[in-house]
């Protein structure tokens, strides 16, 4: 029983229709709760095949979202990630398939003592119960969330865009009549059947059913998610990500770094998007790493004295620093020493992802203690900050919270523990 | 910077000094989260000396708070749980001096791995920030929140009950001079310095300072500060533990277990409020525990095949199997099977600690992997489930919750952790 009066009373029809799916969630996460890690697997691969199986009938519905995409104001890029094809579909099997390679995370050994009074106590992963997952466009995430959720044991309520409602419907029809084939819960992969988007306010209401929210996309969504739900969230905002060239650089590998860090891909939230530069260095590194970015058609914005060495540069304002460019641009600025490369990325970053170059085994000790972000990298691309980089395996999210889980969530950021304590008859005194 | 935009602006002059309070902790807590260990475990040597060297003046101020207690409605158990005299200071500082032995959170590497490509990866812990501590009437808490949360790397900000102001007060003063005489940061210790009610609902709104909200006191407190927070909350709830006494058990150990679950100390969380017995052993167990209960002073309630063997016994209804009684009373069930036992924890259970005694490995297995509680207990009392027993070291609240924290949560349970990636120069392809 819950201390807390149940949060969520059903008023009409659709508050009914979503406290039927957390109920029929928590049913099937207590059961799937217990599930060998072996029948998991089993389905894992049978969902693989399903989906190549069924190829044509997705690739139908899947048609359908796309002529509907212009009407919901769709541009091409976002139509291009909306789009299926026999490829994507091949990879969607294949991320299924890979995650059977993944350590179970439910019932792993997190920690074992045995106490003087002889008690062994083991600390022992549990799934978390039922994730709501509030996602958008891209089809090939219902497929990945699914596959997470339930081999970590938790039941998942996906709550697609309503630009994919018809490649989801039928992708979670695939996945759910695996999972009863393999004796599974059915329910333990649910799609909310409407695109209201009422459903998700009543969804995010209902904390005793439902165990964590999820969201992944565009800032407003993470912000409504936050302000309503009533369990918790894990979020994923801003990476204002920081290169510090510290004055004991090798500057090849600065400039290799930052050439990487911000141009591999840069919308995406680990790419770099501000330059600090150490003043002893400013004017050998400036104009060659400022040669390679404008060759790469990076635009650059820096302070008064990155201005000074590329002529090019436009003028940074603050604004500038605490922006997630998410594109071809670079704020830079010089600065005296590593503590104001510190307090600089304190003060305008995002605690996400931040990186020094340097030789001196000194400045790198400093860098990693004092900044304060969720990887914090020496000599290597803030690109890394990845999930699968990382060696998590596959990931759900990249959380900005401290809370829980921080930077990339896996398997196990999907869990929990318990202890089991065993002994022959302890009693205390 | 947070995506979220600023939590809290202030209308008023104690909305000021709330946001003054937050951001003087947030700076405390950048400082101490790269502060030595021993630097830390001086300032708890220094800290415990000053208690015990101005205990006069701890007295002083105890006896304002105490004189003042009939006036707040607190009845003579409040009273003496208010009340400070020399043992009590002399273990306030004791245990000030104990957490100098615990291992510091910060820094300790959690997990080392080395990737394919050559890249290191750790996971170390970090401070989470700042914690904001609402408590009631017993100042001892005071000194052990101060502790736990200055030897994790954490700035507090303590919120005592208007009852103990006087002698927090002192406390708080002399915590925080210590800190300032150690190097350390006098704000990573604060009082909020009054007792307007108003104070707390502004700190709960300031989740860009705050990190995490701890309350510890009666229910109606811990559901406040979780409707109110926008910050994440340690909550401790419920207490509803069983024992379940299976076919397999010995009896007599049996009978120790329940005695002790219910009896050592009925007030606390994790004492038994629930015994379900295995039909099989009903006939000869329930006379003998009975018999014991009652000697003990227990009011024993039971279903209808309880209370055929034992008359004495009173009706046990639903909601009697859904309370925390906190006293000596105990709801008793002689269910048919595991099964049952499991089910009706499932139904009527809170998830905080439930027991099975058995001598049968099978059943311990079934039991252990099946009742999800914080803690499950084989063969030994459930008042095993606290911080110290099970290891933690001192334990600032017990967390009914599943995400981050759940059970008892000590100095590892107030941190979070980062990434440190270390290459040599590594790009991503």
């Amino acid at each position: 029983m819950s201390a807390l009066p149940p949060s969520f009373v059903p008023q009409d029809d659709l508050g009914t229709l979503c406290l039927g799916l957390a109920q029929r969630a928590k049913a099937a996460a207590r059961a799937l709760a217990t599930v060998a890690t072996a029948a998991k697997n089993q389905w894992l691969l049978a969902a693989a095949d399903a989906l190549e199986a069924h190829q044509d009938e997705l690739l139908a519905a899947n048609a359908r979202d796309v002529a509907a995409a212009p009407g919901f104001g769709l541009n091409a890029a976002a139509i291009d990630r909306l789009t299926l094809n026999p490829k994507r579909i091949k990879a969607a099997a294949e991320g299924l398939r890979q995650v059977t390679a993944l350590p179970d995370p439910v019932g792993e050994v997190r920690e074992a003592t045995q106490r003087p009074n002889g008690l062994q106590i083991l600390k022992v992963g549990v799934p978390l119960g039922v994730v709501f997952f509030i996602y958008e466009s891209r089809p090939n995430v219902t497929a990945d969330a699914a596959a997470l959720c339930v081999k970590s044991g938790n039941a998942v309520i996906l709550r697609g865009g309503k630009e994919a409602i018809h490649s989801n419907t039928v992708l979670h029809r695939l996945l759910s009549a695996e999972l009863a084939r393999c004796g599974l819960p059915a329910d333990a992969v649910q799609l909310v059947p409407t695109t209201d988007r009422q459903a998700v306010g009543h969804l995010l209401a209902m904390s005793e059913f439902i165990d964590l929210a999820i969201p992944r996309g565009g800032k407003s969504l993470i912000q409504r998610v936050a302000s309503e739900a009533r369990m918790p969230v894990i979020k994923h905002f801003d990476g204002v990500c920081h290169v510090f060239v510290d004055a004991a650089a090798d500057l090849k590998v600065a400039e290799r770094i930052v050439v990487n860090a911000k141009c591999q891909r840069p919308g995406t939230c680990n790419a770099a998007e501000c330059l600090l530069v150490h003043a002893a260095v400013a004017d050998e590194f400036l104009p060659v790493v400022g040669a390679s970015l404008v060759a790469k058609g990076v635009e650059l914005r820096g302070c008064e004295q990155t201005r000074r060495r590329l002529p090019g540069a436009k003028h940074a304002a603050d604004d500038d620093y605490r922006t997630e460019y998410l594109d071809l641009i670079l704020s830079i600025k010089v600065v005296a020493d590593l503590d104001e490369a510190v307090r600089h990325i304190e003060t305008f970053g995002s605690h996400h992802t931040d990186a020094i170059v340097t030789r001196d085994i000194n400045s790198a000790r400093l860098f990693t203690q004092r900044v304060d972000s969720a990887a914090v990298m020496v000599n290597a691309s803030t690109r890394f900050n990845d999930g699968f980089e990382l060696g998590l395996g596959a990931e759900i999210g990249i959380s900005t919270d401290r809370f829980h889980a921080r930077g990339p969530c896996g398997l196990r950021e999907l869990t929990t523990y318990k202890f089991i304590v065993t002994g022959d008859g302890h009693v205390r005194e």
